[in-house]
């Protein structure tokens, strides 16, 4: 009908019709195949990944004993049955070199002080050949219309209180180099930005509201007790951000995925040593 | 071969080679339309535009007498043959209502005080049922590891001379307000991001070096005249910028394309009184 549409384009939006399908429809392991979820929270994506593929076997694992009792919680009330669920450190895994198929890793490493050095754990894990997969957001790509310095300087805080938690919520845009970095071979990034304007009102709601501005929202009280801003200031960046769901505003934030691969050879060495 | 791989997006990325493609692949225009170009510049898009389109007619116009004749000699040198090149105002446009099938329109808005006014007057080029497509850049939508202050300020200087000329190098994230309140339908914006990291050291080059850096360096003197910043700060900006190119560094810039149409019974009532 319209040769000169988007079609493409579109057609990834629509598959994309929400966040979960944006981050996870490429997301698919083969029959049969072991994976590792290293920090499965409360099991937000797990349900996601074991429905996707249910043929495969999932070691779900978190260093929350609490969050592992609610992901099993919740995987039981889905239906799920290939997920076998486990408390430990991802910096202390009980697992044996080159036990798994693949691996998956979602919104982990921006908590962690040493997210190389996770990454490089997990490469052992991984047998050769295998895959790891990151998914992981990045604050400073969140960007809008009304633009606002009070809203930026209130996203600002949600970043400075997570580097001062050892964490780091840029840290979707250096993937690519950690990923490198760890020893992963082939490794591919691809953007997955949320482009919310009027035209998509689940977005809106579901995503610049309920999602991003809450989160800011959240750390109202830790920001101003660590005197990071103004409380006045804080305040008018929120309610800007709101102002972005109205039927003029823009906003826009992008999640990383990354894949890459345990270079086959990588072990024969020290294998037959 | 990898079933779990992005391979949608991966493809879009393959198809995507060149920033052309990028912005371009999804746009061609059936056998017979009538597309205006509204501020073809020197040609730079219009070779693109219309050997995709080999049986559409365009007329590319640009205010500049200079621009036209360049644009005129850099088609003539393709050996495009379906494009009449016109000086003319997109102001003040000599052409009867209703009188295109298409308008296409690409980095121009951002140079104009009054982008509002300009597609309203496209608005009323179009015929009934016909399209227009918008693209614009939006230098707010530059970041890159390592970040720095610095890279941002020299960026900030660039929009804030094209603010003091009358222009908004932010514009891209406003295209969808700006679309409907002149009157368009069905408009839907598509992010275009360009992801630049070492596996891609055609972006590298040709992207964060030779475009966005090679900008940025190009309105030091501007800068520095208009005393917008100090020029150590200027100069490290740029090396920052260069210091993306490296094998660990990232560089992410997005593009917004809008397509809308003019609502197919938005004239029958004027047309028939």
């Amino acid at each position: 009908m319209h040769g000169y549409r988007a079609r493409e384009t579109e057609r990834l939006h629509d598959q994309a019709g929400t966040l979960v399908d944006l981050l996870h429809h490429d997301t698919t392991y083969p029959d049969g195949t072991m994976v590792l979820e290293a920090g499965c929270g409360v099991g937000a994506q797990t349900v996601t990944l074991a429905r996707r593929s249910p043929e495969a076997r999932f070691t779900s694992i978190d260093v929350s004993a609490d969050s592992i009792a609610e992901a099993t919680r919740r995987a039981g009330q889905a239906g799920i049955t290939n997920v076998e669920f486990r408390q430990a450190d991802i910096f202390a895994l009980p697992f044996l070199d080159e036990s798994f198929d693949h691996v998956f890793v979602c919104f982990v490493l921006e908590h962690l002080s040493r997210p190389d050095e996770a990454l490089a754990t997990l490469h052992r894990l991984i047998r050769p050949g295998g895959t790891i997969t990151v998914i992981e957001g990045d604050h400073g790509s969140a960007y809008f219309h009304p633009d606002s310095p009070a809203a930026h300087a209130a996203i600002q805080c949600q970043v400075e209180l997570q580097r001062q938690a050892g964490g780091n919520s840029l840290i979707g845009r250096q993937l690519y180099p950690l990923m490198v970095d760890a020893g992963f071979a082939a490794v591919h990034v691809s953007p997955r930005m949320v482009y919310v304007d009027w035209s998509r009102p689940d977005l809106v709601d579901g995503f610049t509201r309920k999602t991003f501005t809450a989160m800011v929202e959240g750390v109202r009280e830790s920001a101003l007790a660590a005197g990071l801003i103004e409380p006045s200031v804080f305040d008018a960046g929120v309610e800007d951000l709101h102002r972005t769901t109205e039927a003029d505003g823009v906003f826009a934030y992008t999640f990383f995925k990354g894949v890459g691969e345990k270079k086959p050879d990588a072990s024969v060495g020290s294998g037959s040593e």
